[in-house]
């Protein structure tokens, strides 16, 4: 019988391209469908709720594919993780229903971008944080976040070469915090993202915690649809998928 | 003139061989005394804290060297991170009286050791967290680590290869903690530890959270002396050097 399975993936991004099955270079997909092949024999196809760029990190990203395997649909995340590499691992499965489409049927997505800031890189945040030398000020990034919260277009904040019908997103929440050792931790939380948005969203972010930018002019680069107005798309590497909302 | 520097660094070990210098393996001391010579002509030998092993990471590490350089004892820090590569870095440097040795004057040492616990393995935790399938009692492992805390002879949690007088240690602090995600965390302080102690003791602490050793046997497996006693050694993967006292 056809079954419809959903997991959840965490990977380190740094040795992948990207989610998306690549002819050349290593794919999240690719790596994933060859352990489903490995367990099942079955060449099955995943849908992913989103792709992710190349060096970019998920706690929890969320995609399914269909099986005429009798494995038990909460005996995946044990049986693929025996074929998996350690940079990539089922945190969970389950069967659902046949409607189910891992891309089309999310409500929303939560992502994080870390910054690792002072005077030295810390060689452990070297993979999952981006080093700024000096120390920007978390209270204005904090104050800078804020304006992107609520329904905006947000085209000064896509890079070319997305696919996409309208610009328009609308930002639940955008929150930013110091943690401990220098780390700044930027949460967003919306009903979708356009291609690099939330690099961009943190690179200007970053502008106003060095002074660069005001956090006032933030509204105006929104309205300004100009991507020039924008900060800088930062590194991959700061970047995790955090939560996929269904 | 000759002065005594001294550098805190960080690592993440995977790919590092352990601190020492070897013939045949990427070493920290290597890489380090490589990005030396390529800032200042010179062939410097570091003395180090401690020989971390093979897969052992380090939050701050302190070594020193003699130098003729004119490069003031702070700029170390930056200087050198332009030579070195992302998975080890220079997070503090200054210059130091002359009879400073990291490896003689030191009064303390803190490590950590992380479990990541649970069904499935976290591919973020996988560099810096010992996987164990399953739930193990993180108030029962609190327990047991207590039984480690005051002055012993440690002779039942040290390996054979370790070059020592006595095997006699304090240990100031041996606490467990539950963190999110189901991560575990044993944080351990005390003058000295010989060698694999740490992992000998987070594989003794492990057992009694999995049931297999009861908390209140640990003073007889203390008092034993025998290595065969105590629970294994577990993986370089979840240590840590945290930070070294003088």
């Amino acid at each position: 019988m056809r079954r419809n399975i959903l997991l959840k993936t965490q990977y380190d991004g740094t040795d992948f391209c990207g989610w998306q099955s690549q002819k050349n270079g290593r794919a999240v997909q690719d790596v994933l469908q060859r352990a489903i092949f490995d367990l099942t024999g079955e060449n099955v196809n995943l849908t992913g709720c989103s792709r992710t760029d190349a060096g970019v990190h998920a706690l929890s990203h969320v995609s399914n594919f269909f099986t005429e395997s009798t494995v038990p649909g909460d005996k995946f995340t044990y049986a693929l993780n025996t074929y998996l590499p350690t940079d990539l691992s089922v945190i969970h499965s389950e069967e659902v229903p046949e409607s189910f489409n891992a891309r089309f049927c999310t409500k929303g997505k939560r992502y994080k971008y870390r910054f690792q800031t002072g005077e030295a890189p810390q060689a452990i945040w070297s993979r999952y944080a981006y080093f700024v030398h000096g120390y920007p000020d978390a209270e204005l990034m904090a104050r800078a976040a804020a304006y992107f919260e609520g329904e905006h277009d947000f085209s000064s904040f896509v890079a070319a070469g997305g696919e996409t019908k309208t610009t328009v997103r609308n930002i639940y929440s955008c929150k930013v915090n110091a943690l401990d050792d220098g780390i700044i931790e930027m949460d967003i939380y919306g009903n979708g993202f356009l291609y690099n948005m939330v690099r961009i969203i943190a690179g200007t972010v970053l502008y106003v915690g060095l002074g660069k930018l005001r956090a006032e002019n933030i509204p105006h680069i929104i309205l300004s649809c100009d991507r020039v107005q924008a900060g800088k798309t930062l590194s991959a590497k700061g970047l995790m998928l955090c939560e996929v909302y269904y």
